[in-house]
Formats: structure tokens, C-alpha cells, sequence
């Protein structure tokens, strides 16, 4: 019935000269030079140039016809290209394919915008017609990299003996941290499923069961306030491994990373990675994801100025807060009004109250910008703690602890791009590690679990569960890469005593505990080994190793940031009759909308 | 902090003899023989024989507390055992470990039920303690199963060239076919996402992208009133090609499934698989899914009794119903009380009016319950026509068409089953083409879909696609194994005149289809190439090969026949705050209910 597709557009070479071929695609370009056409015909793995010469009038006249982004199949022989017409860009681009027999699938319009790499389109309008946005080089490759990502994690724990389960979408719901997505039930009137946040308690249970090494590539669901990068869908690598401690879970997670770099951008790591407890990220950088492919590390001179005249410092340091620098190189002949600016900005970015700085340059030597407060030792002493020579800027900011160290944070981080002092083709891992287990929210008047309530604590910090939470570690570790966090996980709590106590801790009495978590507490009663794992954000990942600064670039069907599908406007309004099966009804505010 | 595991409790042999090994795992069983402790170690792997001896008094101390289903770690040296103590039924079956020292992780209460293969505890009660049910070795080896499936389909299209994108689970709802389940939007207040019944529309704007070849293992959802065999959330393999035919795909289709079986259970499996047509088979096997393991194929007696003066034959075939019979090998002589007992079951599960047999036997000679109706000649030509021999039973139907295939092909499965004409080693595979485009409902007043609105009617039968609908053949290929529907799929419409007069036979006019498959109709503008796919039953398949008999045993967490998880007790009633935010409320009668 069809033409048989002989090869694709990026396969033919000389070696196929005089061979009769069949190619497949789409119209890429056409250009007429002197009665002879030639198009680049476009499929997802390249490009070959076809030619109709004016010997067959009825073909040339159908070729005529021919324009952007028709499909059509060809028909013709390989011919060698002229020497003066080689192009050693494509894969292709010493042959090209005289025409003899063209077909045409389908026509085309001409499209809202050109399909080519790095167009100024808008989003929206991309994301409207996204089906086209996908036809753009960039993108596509784009997915086949996240095609390859996919692959690979699947080898690697494959390899390793862990088994792939597939866990539940419609759950059980069970509001700690973000909103579910809810699911209302037809058949059990006025009960709802909720969409995992994570299949965390499935893949506990499945260690419980016995199953030893689970691994999923699977997707997960919050309800939250969308920001830049973040979508309601997400997918992630989830796992989870019996009878092992922190480092059986770092160790496999280098593993697979390892493979991963080599098998989708053939980038060679070292393993073990880098550490830091959350304490030295936090002293060190002022994030607990700390991008580490630049330096600026902070410098605390706390002490030296504990004592100066210059209240903004001793203040604040009596007060518990802390006076923080970084040496940023090169910067020392800043001019006032640069500074001026920079300060306006760190006010304005980072929340800091002010910004102080000492200037080293040839021209006026060390220059402290509060230096009639602070004695010559004591700006000297700075100088040394920050390491700072001659041509360097040092930044100071003084504040309460710890807004200034996420302040700090931000301005080594605007530095960092600013004075182009990333190294852009590094692939910086980094584990993050010993967190605090809870962390007091004022406004709920409880603790939260910083990363979730089945996070087993530290054991030497067992005894303080009950009076100094705050000061209890967690076996938790986060995997950071290039200043994001691409991943989390912890040893699991697998004891049902110290998971009530945990739940109780949070604010969850036994009532409640059994009513929510029942099923999990049950289940340590009847034989629990000690387990632990953890969940690697698909999208993340591939954005970075895309190079891309969106998740949007790596998704194929994204949502935009008010958890809209623009190409076709879902979420939408539903008929009354699949509400009313569902036993539910719009709250009356909204029904007018809908009128 | 943990003793490392060195090996499972599946792989010490002979050859690890004296070497100090670290297992983990669950205790199975315990033996007590004279103070000697035998305890079986379990894990996902195997087991493994633990010795403790006397002669360390704390260790034997400690080894009595033990019981069924504590997880332990050991710490002993590999021995061989005795002569009188192998057992090669297993693979550690030569050896046993003298423990040195131990470590409880976990204490076990006494199990709702034994973990063990094949209990006759009521379904119920598994699935409430689902995990451990999972710790059952024959569930656990339907889940190895299902993670080796996953790898060979994704090896099989990864090799293939096909690419792997995700689709979205949060989509726009289209209703059509079964019941979308819905996800109220908190954002966009009054709005719904829908779960994917199928990716169908997304696969198909990859190949108007120019994926060319896209496969995904993936969840959809169906909110249907569930039977035996179906969840509310299921897994399929789903694939689209460009520029394809059906050949295309049914082939690429059979090398996956020779892959599947040869990876999954060893089964060399012969391609191509044989066809029907969706006429042939209602006319062979009453069926769209006949299980083709055995005979019994339908002989049409519709022309030897139209004019016979047994008015239940002549007035059926009058009205265009028909005559049929199977030929029962070997039940010739059946006594009179089996086929009146026969006969009520037959009315009672076929719905037929009533049972007409031949019974071929050495004593009565051929014989037929309405002989005194039809002349000898008629009966002979039905036994000709029937295949029947000597000793055989021909059981008939008669009634008006397509309800006597139906029944027929009931009929046929029963006596397939009850007189063991199964081959169950057999793995069948079967292409049924050239289904009807449409059917009409009486229930609707309109034309329905047989597979999908996007299915593309035979080129040969255009012409008839407006005045007589019913009788064009579409575009669409099923594939059946042993009985079971596995997987259907088409080659789509990839033309937007096409696509819109095909929803308007469907009774969706031009206004409704633009706002519900606008996006796709619009990207058919843009230049569309010829494609087509399938949609394979993960569950299904996997419960084949895994010799199961529901869809739940080898999912790890099913669903009831309710849509319940019993385990967790979801879906389940939520907080009021939740509906609050999601502009959402419960009908008033539901209110009540959860009060």
C-alpha cells in the first residue's frame, strides 16, 4: 500500500551511490536555482538534499507545489554531489538524491512561527502550538537525550538486581507538606483518591515484603503555587534498598550517576562525591544546595569584630547574628558608583540592610568602607580570614542568623554570575548530609519534618527526641548538582515504636496516626528490616544536562506556570452530568463563572 | 554501623565452604532437634539453612527467642552438610552456616495468615495485609516477572529506534468511550483535569512533531464499573510509527512479543502470527478474541435446514439468523441427564433458547434430538458439514444473527474447558483486521466508534462512509493471545477533513470537535505524515505468562472489584479544608453520609 521508507534522512553516504532509495519527511527548505529545485527533506534524524531537475515536467511541476513543512515521499537515486556543493556539517552532505517519483501525504499551512533552533518566538505561543515547538532541532534533541536518560537508568539498576515496580497513582490521601491532587471516587460516594506525591509508603511496604532492591521511574503530583521550575506533574527516579545504611545508598546513587553522565553526555565523573553536613553548606555557602563549581567561600569575622566600635557589627554579633565575607577576585578597583549599584541590589535581592566592603588596590591600598569605626588590625585581620589580595573586593554583610547566611548565599551567587566565575562545562555533585530532622514552624505552632515523618533520626541524637528536636540529626542526605537539588532520600524509620513517637512528635497523636499511617505501622509488626533510599528528579536532571534553563525545555507536553495546557486548554470545564456522577458540585461562586 | 550483607540467602554453594559470610533476612521456618537450632533464612533470593550450635550459650540463648518472621542478620561460616542432609531442591541445599553471632532488626507478631505458595486464605484478608501477601514466593515471582517484561519491551523499542516520552497523566477530558476519572483544578477554579484513558492524541501529535517512532510503558484509567479482569488504573505498552501500514506495525509488534516470551518464560514463539478477519472470526469462533488453543470452529447449517420443516431452523434462517453446531470429539455418547443439564446451563450462560444435539456412538448410531423434523438426508450433510465422526457429540444453536455467534462461541469455551481440549502450554497468538468502523447504538441514537474516533476507515470503503457506515471496514488489528484481547491499535487519520467528517458520523459536529479536538485537528494542518501505533496490555499479558487468573495477582497493589485498596483504605473521606480549596463541595445526600 505504502512506499517502503529505505532509510532515514541522515543515513546515506557515497558508499549508497546509484543506489534507488525511498526517503520519507518533511520539507524543510526549497530553493529554486534556474528551473531545478532542491529541498532539504527533514526527519527526526537528519537532513538529505533532493533534487528534481526539469527532465520530468509532471514532476517538476508537482515539485513546484511543494512547500515548508509538507510531508511527502520520495523516490530517486543517490547521486554524489560536485565538489563545490560538499557539506561536511551534515552527515549527508556529500550525496543528494535525484527525484524520480514524489509523493504527497499532507499539505501545510505556513506555521505561526519557523521551525528552527533558538527562535525568539514567545512561550506562549510555542507552548500553544507545541507540537510544532517540538519539530525544532534543539527540542527534539532535547527528548532523545531524556530517551537515553530513561534507558540508562533502567540498565544500570537492571544491572544492580533491583526490581522495577510499578506503585499506585490513585492513593490514598495524606496531607503532610504539599497538597494532594484529589480524585473524586463515582463508585464510593464522597471519598477521593489523591495522586502520590511520592510512592514513599509503597516502596517501604515493598522493603517490608521482602522485595530487597526496589527502583521506578514514575510520576508524582503536588498541588502547589507554581513557580518558575516547577510543573504539577513531575517524574522521578524513585528507590529504595533493604538492609542498608547511608553509604550502600550514596554509593549506588554515584554509580548510576556515573553512568548516567557517560551514557547521555559522555562526561566522565569521580565518585566518591564531595560531602558537607547541612551545617558546613550553611556556614560555607548559606544554602544547603550549594553550587560548588565556583569558589567565594564565606569568610566569618564575627569574632574579630565582636568587640568594634562599629555597633552595626558588635550588635549583631552580641545579638547571636553573624558578620560574613566574600572575597570576590579581581574587583578591588570597583568604582563608588558601582557600588553604589550593587548595594541597591543586594537591599533589594537578597533583604540584606546594607552592604560593606573593603577595596584592596594598587592605587589606595586596603579600603574599608566603615574603616573610621573599625581599627587597622581588625580590618587587616578580615582581610587575612578572607583571604583576599591585592585587586580583590571583599563583601561584608552583618546580620541575625541565619537570615545572613541565606542572604550571603545570594550575593555569592550574583557574584558568581556576574564576574563569569562558573565554570560552565563543570558537572559539580555534592552530598548534603546530616540535616536537622524537624524544624519549628511558628506559624502552625509545631514541628515539620524538614524532609518527611519516616526519616529515621540520628541514633546519638535519639535522646534529645523529646526536649531538643530541634537538635536532632537526621539520616537524610540530599544530592546536589551545580547548585540545585536533584535529589533527596534517607534511612527510613522501620521500628513502630519510634514512628509513633516520630508522628507524635509532629503533632500527629496515635488516633490519628492509625487512621492516616495505620497500614505502615501495622506492617513494622510483622518483620521490618532496615531500609532506606531515594528519589532523583527526572526533569531536573535532564534540564541541566540539556543545558536548558527551563523544566519546560525537557517536558513534552509541559504545563505553563498557572498549571495550564495551553495547546489544549486543559484544565477545562466539565458537563454536569460527570459531576453529578461523581457526587459533587461547584461551590456557587464558581457556578457563575461557568454561566 | 551495619555488618555488610556479603551474599543473599540464594548463593552459597559447596565452594564458599569455611568462608565467614553476613546474611540477612526473615526467618522462615524453625527447627529445634536436640538443642540444635535449624532455622531457614529467607529473602527475595532464597533461603539458606542456619545452624546454632550449643556450645556458645548466649548466641543458643538468644537464637530461642526467634520465631517465624523476624528479620535477622547472621554472621557464621559456610559448612557442607551431611550426606543425609541435601537437599537439591534447592540451590544452597549442600551447605549450611554455623552462626557466630547475630542481630535481631526486627521482632514478628504471628501473621494473619502462613508465608507460604498457594493458601487458601480468602482474598480479602491478602489484600488488607497486601504486604505480606507480597512475601508470598509465587506473588514474588509474578513481580520479578513483571520487572523482566518491563526490560524486554524497553530493550525491544530502545534497540528499535523508538523513542520513550512521557505524556502527561493530568490532560483535558474528552468523553468518549468509558468514564474519564477527574481532577478538580485549585487553580483554575470551577476546571478538571482528566486522568488518560489512553495517550492517544499525544502519541499522535509526536508523529505530527516528527518523533517518527515513539513507545511508552504507561498508567491510564478508566472509571468503569469494574468486572473480574479490570482496575481502575492499568499499564499498557504504547507505540506509534510514522509512515507506516499496518504491516508495519503488526510486525514490529511480533518481534517484541518473540522477544517477550523468549525473555520472560523461554518460549520460542513462530511469526507471523496467524489472521482473521473480525468477519471470520464471529463466523468461526462467535468472537473477536477466540482462543484459538483448540477446535470447535462453527459449521453454518443455515443452508441445509432453511427449507427443513423444523420451523425453529426455517423461521431462523428466514429472518436472516443462522444455524450453527460444534462437533464435540469424544461425547457421543453422552446420557440424556448431562445434556438436559447441559441444556439449562447453556440457556443460563449463553442466553440461547434452547440446545439441539447429534450423538455419534456405536449403539444408537447417529442421532438427533429433532430428527423426527428433518429428513435423513439433512442430518447427514449437518454431520458432513460438522466434521463429525464416530463417537463425537454436535451440539447446535439456533437464533437470529450476531446473538447466536455470541452464544455459540460461549458454548464453544465451555466445552473447550470442561473436556480439556486446552492445550495450557500453549501460547496462541492471533491478529483479528478488518474490523467495522462503526456500530450503531440503539441505546444513543448515533454511530459509535468501534475502537476510536481516530481510527482511519479502508481506503476501499470511502464511499460508503456516509450513506451505509455500518459497512466499512476500518483500519484497526487486534491482537489476541490464548483467548484474551492483549493489544489493539490502527493506522490513524492523519487528515483533517478526514478527522471531521469521521466526528461528525460520530454526531460530534464541527463547532463541538474544534473545542474538544481542536488541537488536533489544527496540527493536521501543518503538515501530517501517515501513522499508526498499538496498545498493548501490560496486566493482561503478564498475567498469562504468569499462568495467573486475576489481573491483581501481579499487581503489586490492586484495587477490588469496588475500586477499594483494602490495605490503606483508600479512597477515603478528606477534610473539609481540602474541597474548600479545590471550589468544590460533597452533594448535600453525601454530606449526610459522612457525618
Amino acid at each position: 500500500m505504502e512506499w517502503k521508507r529505505t532509510h532515514n534522512c541522515s543515513e546515506l553516504t557515497t558508499e549508497n551511490t546509484g543506489d534507488e532509495v525511498v526517503l520519507k519527511g518533511w520539507v524543510d527548505t526549497r530553493r529554486d536555482l534556474g528551473g531545478v529545485i532542491f529541498i532539504d527533506l527533514r526527519d527526526r534524524y537528519g537532513i538529505t538534499q533532493i533534487v528534481f531537475y526539469e527532465t520530468d515536467e509532471n514532476l517538476h511541476q508537482l515539485a513546484e507545489q511543494l512547500r515548508r513543512e509538507y510531508v511527502i515521499a520520495i523516490k530517486g537515486i543517490v547521486e554524489e554531489r560536485g565538489e563545490e556543493n560538499i557539506n561536511d556539517e551534515v552527515s549527508t552532505g556529500r550525496i543528494e538524491i535525484r527525484v524520480e517519483d514524489l509523493k504527497i501525504y499532507s499539505e501545510a499551512e505556513t506555521t505561526p512561527f519557523e521551525i528552527k533552533e533558538g527562535i525568539g518566538t514567545s512561550e506562549e505561543l510555542r507552548l500553544k502550538y507545541r507540537y510544532l515547538d517540538l519539530r525544532r532541532p534543539d527540542v527534539q534533541e532535547n527528548l532523545v537525550l531524556r530517551s537515553d536518560f530513561y534507558k540508562s537508568t533502567r540498565d544500570y539498576y537492571h544491572e544492580n538486581d533491583f526490581l522495577e515496580v510499578e506503585t499506585p497513582v490513585l492513593m490514598k490521601s495524606t496531607p503532610e507538606g504539599a497538597r494532594d491532587y484529589l480524585v473524586p471516587s463515582r463508585v464510593n460516594p464522597g471519598k477521593f483518591f489523591a495522586l502520590p506525591q511520592s510512592p514513599q509508603t509503597y516502596k517501604q511496604l515493598l522493603m517490608v515484603s521482602g522485595f530487597d532492591r526496589y527502583f521506578q521511574i514514575v510520576k508524582c503530583f503536588r498541588d502547589e503555587d507554581l513557580r518558575a521550575d516547577r510543573q504539577p506533574e513531575f517524574t522521578q527516579i524513585d528507590v529504595e534498598m533493604s538492609f542498608v545504611d547511608e553509604e550502600d545508598v550514596m554509593a549506588s546513587t554515584e554509580g548510576l550517576m556515573k553512568k548516567l553522565m557517560k551514557d547521555t553526555v559522555d562526561e566522565d565523573i569521580e565518585a566518591p562525591f564531595e560531602r558537607l553536613t547541612y551545617e558546613e553548606a550553611i556556614k560555607t555557602y548559606g544554602t544547603d544546595k550549594p553550587d560548588t563549581r565556583f569558589g567565594l567561600e564565606f569568610a566569618d569575622f564575627s569574632d574579630h569584630v565582636k568587640d568594634s566600635e562599629f555597633k552595626i557589627f558588635s550588635n549583631t554579633v552580641e545579638k547571636g547574628g553573624a558578620v560574613l565575607g566574600i572575597t570576590v577576585p579581581g574587583q578591588g578597583d570597583m568604582g563608588r558608583g558601582a557600588i553604589d549599584r550593587l548595594t541597591e541590589r543586594v537591599k533589594q535581592e537578597t533583604g540584606a540592610a546594607g552592604l560593606i566592603y573593603i577595596k584592596l588596590n594598587e592605587e589606595d591600598g586596603v579600603k574599608c568602607s566603615v574603616e573610621k569605626f573599625l581599627t587597622e588590625e581588625t580590618v587587616d585581620a578580615m582581610v587575612e580570614t578572607a583571604d583576599a589580595e591585592m585587586g580583590d573586593l571583599v563583601l561584608i554583610l552583618a546580620g541575625p542568623s541565619p537570615d545572613v547566611y541565606e542572604q550571603m548565599g545570594k550575593l555569592r551567587l550574583m557574584m558568581g554570575k556576574e564576574h563569569d566565575l562558573i565554570d560552565q562545562d563543570a558537572y559539580n555533585f555534592l552530598w548534603v548530609t546530616d540535616f536537622p530532622l524537624v524544624e519549628y514552624s511558628k506559624e502552625d505552632h509545631r514541628y515539620h519534618a524538614l524532609h518527611h515523618p519516616f526519616t529515621a533520626p540520628h541514633p546519638d541524637d535519639l535522646d534529645k527526641l523529646d526536649d531538643e528536636p530541634e537538635e536532632v540529626r537526621s539520616r537524610a542526605y540530599d544530592l546536589v548538582l551545580n547548585g540545585y537539588e536533584i535529589g533527596g532520600g534517607s534511612i527510613r524509620i522501620h521500628n513502630r515504636e519510634l514512628q509513633t513517637r516520630m508522628f507524635g512528635l509532629l503533632g500527629i497523636d496515635q488516633e490519628e496516626a492509625q487512621k492516616r499511617f495505620g497500614f505502615l505501622l501495622d506492617a513494622f509488626k510483622y518483620g521490618a528490616p532496615p531500609h532506606g533510599g531515594i528519589a532523583l528528579g527526572v526533569d531536573r536532571i535532564v534540564m541541566i544536562l540539556a543545558g536548558g534553563i527551563s523544566l519546560r525545555d525537557v517536558i513534552a507536553f509541559p504545563k505553563n506556570q498557572k498549571a495550564q495546557s495551553l495547546m489544549d486548554n486543559s484544565p477545562d470545564y466539565v458537563d454536569q452530568e460527570q459531576l453529578d456522577e461523581l457526587h459533587i458540585e461547584l461551590k456557587k461562586d464558581i457556578n457563575k463563572l461557568d454561566e
